[in-house]
């Protein structure tokens, strides 16, 4: 049965970015160490990341991308903020964008832009078929998820950093969501936490 | 050489209590689940939690208090949330509570009240000789000490709910402070990561 699962990288104070992020300012300051694990240690904005995820991060990420997910759903800002990943879905499977202006969508670029999660994560589930559907954010679509109770499965990964400052995965989130461990991978650079959704 | 460790157990949406902690209300609305590991399993502020931690929580339990630490440091708010710990220190060491008004120590009860933070990790550092100082809450003493510079290891225990509203852990603290991540244990009522404070 495809499951949905919603991954995010935070600081551990619960930031999934820091100060000033957006368009051409990725994850704003410092965020770039939100994301060492995912480039296998130390870049930044100054220079395009090079590396690539080693062990434990390497685990992580081709489960997720390897075979498990059939599609991605992220928001608008996430996809603003990434650049559009170059014009291109970056992913191998269906990709999801929830945006008010549907309009926008680039042709011919792998994006599906909808208007609203609900359709996102239809859309998503029919074109997984029997994988899953993987929620990428932002924090503002995550919260949206859990909400709604979409979310099957939640994954942080946490960056030894405290931001300080940025956008935060919890804010003004007020309701309360049991959840069960599932699994747990370290690697320098995050600790991945996987937890069933408790209903 | 004496370490200042501080430790903390939160949700995963970083709150230090439910809502409505206090004196008589322990740690707020739903606040139990935060120390489900302390205790071996659930329990409720109805009764009186009877377990004991076992597996992964009871080895941290035990590091922490069996052996490393020589005298622990620690709010007048959580020493009032907690009832005096029934009156009496519950430490086999030194505690010392930061307060404005150190003149409310009891008598014969264990506990050293001093006027703020500073006094407290001085008498701590003194009182615990070689072993480490444990800076054990609530939430404002644990950012005043990483504000202040006096953390070598800050460690988080994350309990597997979303609380949605109480005391965050990192409230108003708007410093970046860089971590290395040092250990980690993972029962089903926590994931427990340590890690050391880089200067």
């Amino acid at each position: 049965m495809t499951k949905v699962a919603a991954g995010i990288t935070t600081s551990l104070d619960g930031y999934i970015t820091g100060p000033n992020d957006g368009p051409g300012r990725g994850l704003g300051e410092g965020g770039e160490r939100l994301h060492y694990w995912v480039f296998g240690g130390p870049w930044s904005y100054a220079e395009e990341p090079r590396g690539e995820a080693t062990g434990a991060d390497k685990e992580l990420l081709d489960e997720a991308m390897g075979g498990r997910v059939g599609a991605v759903v992220g928001g608008r800002n996430t996809y603003e903020a990434a650049g559009a990943w170059g014009g291109q879905n970056p992913f191998g499977v269906p990709f999801f964008i929830v945006t008010h202006r549907p309009e926008d969508a680039p042709a011919d670029a792998g994006f599906t832009f909808v208007n609203g999660l609900d359709e996102a994560i239809a859309g998503a589930r029919e074109a997984a078929g029997s994988k899953d559907v993987f929620v990428m954010g932002g924090a503002d679509i995550i919260r949206q998820a859990l909400r709604a109770g979409y979310v099957d499965e939640l994954s942080i990964s946490i960056a030894p950093v405290v931001l300080g400052d940025g956008k935060r995965l919890f804010h003004d989130f007020d309701e309360t969501v049991s959840l069960e461990h599932l699994r747990l991978l370290q690697s320098p650079f995050a600790t991945h936490i996987s937890y069933r959704v408790v209903r």
